[in-house]
């Protein structure tokens, strides 16, 4: 069983009805919806409740993290940011979708400035598998097509990925390295691009599926954080 | 449940005492003993069967390929090989050990010469961690150690690995990157250093466990091959 | 100065007007002019020349090596194509165009397929730069668009790349890996995919700034091979 | 003709006579002076320079920024760690050495911890060439020896390196990936280990190969930052 935590920011879904009327329990609601029907533990966490919703307790009671914001990356608070990425360095993995690019978390374990090409204009996108050997895109076809979302092209400003899953290709003319994973310290991380919350993108089963296997993909290894420091030698060292 | 496959070429064992001595069943018997326990269905294959033990029918019903050779990798068909690599590129995983470096499938599947430096001196061997994220190292801790080993050093001839896990320190001054992923087509390839015939390697309880680890780590992910070939287009194209 | 070798097929020139109107000295000598502009010495080699123009005298005085081809991959003789290998895992560039993906030489140093979707009919292809770093997108703005190419499409079966340099977007709907290096042995590569013989892509001024590009990364470094085989230890082994 | 700047913390020199003897004129005027025989424009900047010696105009003026510093991370103004963390983002290439691994500029690129096991006991060290394509390891035979060095060891918590050029084998018993190129928005950046304080590591003329070739290496190319943000359609959206 893994622990699952659906971060959401939920500013849209309270000022907004079009997304309230699309994600009625909001966009975290939607997502651990789906994932509640796997074998996980899965709970939610919100911008405005207490620590966001990300206290010591949550955190390490938390092996995959899922986070979603956009409006309000600016008032969460480095401090929590700090100690998630401490958690993501002792293992716990991360699933940062669509506007998450330009949280606080995903730029601090980028160290870039993850910046991009956007337009809202309904453009089809279609999602095309690259890498059809990994667990992540199992069970998806050789492609995943959205009739409309928010565009997002390149440049994407991140490091290489170590892994490139899938690239999408948009109607109105760019391509976009849509599935992408990268590890820090004992953690792995997802980035997922679909989700602008003004369309129905999570209600989508293969984008669902694509989360439910990333969750997999993510989860920690059981393993503690290497030693550092000051260390003995194991073999003896001559003299010079 | 995974089918796995234990290929081993048997002329050691066949040979030398010292090997029939370390390994009564074989390389081939002592890890299909290892492997069974877990909830796999295993079965071995060896050079001088019909079709090197590798029919069709044992191929289609192999997920994962474990394939030890050394004396005799010339003597592997060419025909065996060249179906091999398909079942790799169709999605089986393969896990190459130690002198199968210089298999002519895992030639096949790098592209290089896949040479390397090597020394029977029994020198000590410490297999480190580098990738502490990665599910073929869960439950070892910073390095496995073995005390008498073949030395295989550096330059290691393959393409640079899509992840490196363990990378070894040999007590002769040597290092070698020892455990490495790659992926061809829809499979994955997991190479995995130690196992000269004449040490207990396979016997060690970490090596077992890395190998255990690789075994579900290299499985088949359920896909199908890509569609290749003449594609119609999924959009309009203008007139120009 | 780099001695590089431009080598073509030369057999749609023959048979297709249309073809030998666009290139008039043959897709080779459209490559060989504008690189000889560069501080180059370059020369040209056709299939139907003795050797098919790669003597080993000519392969031991080329640092970087074009291929294009397409109708007769199967017409270059397996010795020749084993003498290219060498030559690249001894250092030689070498810079695959276009239909080379299916040629002898990419798929003996891929060890994959190298399959891929295909369409002629006149697609708008934008290559968008993914890797600004790169030297080989130096001088190259955002994308470089073609108004009409034939379509390549993924998945295509090749290793994940060492560097992802750009990614087509095409009319018709699909998207592709179009600028890719790898590295085998001592040697560089770097797969490229416009250039299908129809068009006049090759006299585009941005496609030839990335093939001169190229060839300056793909240079042999000066380094010999490694030394392989049987090594004494640089340090005392202990008695066990 | 490549502006170069060495930056030094300088504090080791000026507190410990066995530094100031292998470096009279620092580590800083050490690595100035071997990079000025280059047809480069080389200059230093110290920690307690006015804004550490990197001014805008520096920065501005820097091509290759060279980094050496261990006694006084925290002392390096966080206003300048973001200047500079702009320019590799604009492009500049940056070189970090040895103890560099702990500076707060390195830690912002990688978003890791960037630990590591050390050890001061003069163990021998010895950096093996994983891959001779690279233009960094140019010049350099099998490995280069160094008869006394601290140790540095796995596990070293950074991001998987894009590029593994040199791996480290220590007298002690361990191993350390000793030379990294990393990208970064449009610039390149290249970890090198050797050159704890009290060794003359900087006289070492291979360790000054590497260090000549990271510069060539890491230089920028010539092109602007991508344009970012709302971006208007190259192609027609359908209406739906």
């Amino acid at each position: 069983m893994i622990k699952v935590t659906v971060w959401n920011e939920n500013r849209h879904e309270k000022k907004n009805p079009v997304v309230s009327e699309i994600y009625p329990k909001g966009i975290h609601g939607a997502i651990a919806e789906f994932l509640q029907k796997e074998d996980h533990e899965v709970r939610t966490a919100t911008l405005d409740e207490q620590e966001h919703g990300l206290t010591n307790e949550v955190l390490e009671n938390t092996d995959v993290l899922v986070w979603w914001g956009h409006l309000a990356h600016d008032e969460v608070q480095d401090e929590i940011v700090e100690k998630v990425q401490q958690r993501v360095l002792d293992g716990m993995g991360l699933i940062v979708l669509h506007s998450g690019h330009f949280s606080k978390i995903f730029k601090k374990l980028m160290g870039t400035s993850c910046d991009l090409k956007w337009r809202e204009a309904d453009d089809k996108e279609r999602l095309w598998v690259v890498d059809p050997t990994h667990p992540i895109a199992e069970g998806i076809g050789e492609y995943i097509e959205l009739e409309k979302e928010e565009m997002y092209g390149e440049h994407f400003d991140i490091p290489a990925p170590d892994e490139l899953i899938f690239t999408s290709w948009f109607e109105g003319g760019e391509i976009f390295r849509s599935g992408c994973t990268f590890k820090r310290g004992n953690g792995k991380i997802f980035y997922f691009r679909p989700g602008h919350e003004t369309y129905p993108t999570y209600h989508n089963e293969q984008i669902q599926k694509v989360i439910k296997n990333a969750v997999n993909y993510v989860k920690p290894v059981d393993r503690k954080r290497p030693v550092y420091g000051n260390a003995q030698p194991l073999e003896t060292i001559s003299e010079k």
